[in-house]
């Protein structure tokens, strides 16, 4: 397999864009990631797009023949992946491995996602289509609902205080707040955070990723073709990658606690990457809901299990601390559109280790990982990213 | 890039299903692939599943993680493509190509999709989000108008009689009077395809693929494991895969009467397996419409452009003849349960160059081709397997 560089990346701000169509969005963060690359549009030769739902929300399916011909990228290959909310991460992977195995030089990624434009109630049955329908989405279930079952089997089995959960919620504020894209601006207590709107008991309103209209996309090549373009900043690397899987239905779980899928993918990924949770300089992480980043965070090997909350109260995770998660504010105070988040993650991960990412960079930051899961975690995504 | 080969198959019986929930036509044909392949469940190591729609369908997205637990795949990796009705064939590649790279050395693929359970309205919705949404969809535009359009052009430009298209449905439906599996098992005639109920001129009910319930499922490793199975039965490789792409937007097509994207993927396939047309011996072609199978035999260069539907006349595509296509009926006889389609393509050629085709088996078959579009011919995958 060749060694794989990412050489252009493209944002839209998040938010709530009620100006925006899915096309909107798609044209500029797809313009401004091949813009990025300095390479010709011509050079692109396959497209993998990540797209939750807008069959469900905008009546689209078909994305990567719709972004291909938005983009004017002429007739190429093109395919839509969808894993839920790792549809990002795995179009990464999918074009990554294309590049990796020699089918294509170039390859354009990139995940949308139009939310915002529907009832709150359309937007929850599109989302509740993750989970398993028959035994889950039927009876009731919805992600904050089954999330918030992780939430008090954590706190149950590891005596772990509410207030981290609020911290979670806080910090990734506080981030969001440097990252002139995120979709909320808004600084927050763990006061504030606790008393939110209750949602699904533990979670008020503020332990919950945000519905969100976005796009992200990103150009890969090989490194040796990367080197030749003689880009006037840091080569970024795709030095580890890593796909797994468990079952749907949450009631299916070994464990509430432990997400097997993120341990699978991680460690794919640091073989893959010949590195340990120790070398990781930084991560974005997974926070579809705050209990998600704490277990997550445990289960990438950063903290023991049950210490993840800790980790955050002691500024361990801050964007001055040891280890920094989500300096880019997360799906918490980023901003969540479902198929473009694991792109998104690649952005900043990218983006910081170019040395790019302006109020919130990072110091002295080499190696950063990028976390992606589906559903209650039925599908994982994990990339390790290297600056050369 | 390693050499693969398919060495399990399973499908359902297509049709409408009304007793049958989309987790057991996944069962079923799931479960019949592995056994057809004599492994143990457990060697499969990924999972690539095409499903056009039903987050809209059946409110089940993450058909991925829900395929693997019906299956009992254990934690295994799995990711849900979509590129309206070559879900199917793009399933199938990015399987093989995950095992010709070396990702995996045993792969599930599949398709599946449950459509019958809903209204007609419902369902030509679902289907009509393969088109753009906002320039063609939203005014009025359905996939029998668009290639009803593409047909008007094509007599026009060739002098083609009507009765040519009449002629496809004719044969399609006497060969799927052979495959037990087909949905359709009706002979009919030239005069009762002209005067069937009108759909869009010139189309008549006669001349449309079917709403159909299914799912087809393949194992893929490489050809030297799978020479070591020994399994009794002949070898079947793929020599060769395309992928290619072309506008969303019928208006944006070079031509309505040549499919670039077939062109393309065929090229593709046939330089990678060092073939050219006229070493085909059969082959499964999309025939979401009649129109569709004319045009796209001669875009994979079998017959020259205009002569697709003399061809039919002359009885060179029947099964009996010297180019046999769709011996297992197409999706306008056998069905089109649409992510499952380029997979029941897949099927089709396998049985047929093991000589397991029954009834309808093909005689001194040795390369067959595997052809599905997705869209207005926006997307295409070629596949051409051979006997070894």
């Amino acid at each position: 397999m060749r060694e794989v560089a990412v050489v252009g990346i493209g944002e839209t701000k998040f938010g709530s864009l009620p100006d925006r169509s899915l096309r909107d969005l798609v044209n500029e963060a797809g313009n401004k990631a091949i813009i990025d690359s300095g390479l010709p549009k011509e050079k692109i030769q396959a497209l993998y797009v990540g797209n939750f739902n807008s069959s469900y929300l905008c009546g689209q399916s078909h994305m990567g023949a719709l972004v291909s011909e938005e983009l004017s990228l002429g007739n190429i290959p093109t395919l839509r992946v969808e894993n839920a909310c790792v549809s990002g991460g795995l179009a990464f992977r999918m074009g990554m491995m294309m590049v990796a195995a020699g089918v294509y030089d170039y390859v354009l990624v990139g995940g949308v996602e139009k939310m915002t434009h529907r009832e709150t109630e359309v937007v929850t049955s599109a989302l509740a289509s993750a989970a398993d329908s028959e035994f889950e989405t039927t009876l009731g279930a919805t992600f904050p609902s089954l999330f918030a079952m992780i939430a008090n089997r954590y706190m149950y089995e590891f005596k772990s205080p509410r207030e981290h959960l609020a911290m979670v919620a806080v910090q990734n504020h506080d981030n969001a707040l440097l990252n002139p894209d995120a979709q909320m601006h808004k600084k927050i207590t763990v006061e504030k955070a606790l008393t939110g709107f209750p949602v699904a008991s533990p979670f008020t309103l503020y332990d919950c990723s945000l519905i969100t209209d976005g796009a992200v996309f990103a150009v890969i090549t090989t490194s040796e073709i990367a080197k030749s373009l003689n880009q006037k900043r840091p080569l970024v690397e795709v030095v580890g990658s890593g796909h797994a899987g468990d079952s749907i239905q949450l009631a299916l779980k070994k464990s509430l606690t432990t997400f097997s899928a993120t341990v699978d993918a991680a460690k794919q990924a640091y073989d893959m990457a010949r590195l340990s949770p120790e070398d990781i300089d930084f991560a974005e992480v997974h926070d579809c809901f705050t209990i998600t980043q704490i277990i997550n965070t445990e289960d990438l090997g950063f903290f023991e299990k049950g210490l993840g909350g800790k980790a955050v109260e002691q500024g361990l995770t801050s964007i001055e601390g040891k280890l920094p998660i989500n300096p880019s504010g997360g799906l918490k105070a980023k901003g969540h559109p479902i198929g473009a988040t694991g792109l998104s993650q690649i952005y900043e991960v990218t983006l910081q280790l170019r040395g790019e990412a302006g109020e919130r960079q990072l110091k002295n930051v080499e190696i950063g990982l990028a976390h992606n899961i589906g559903g209650t975690a039925a599908s994982c995504s994990v990339h390790i990213l290297r600056r050369r």
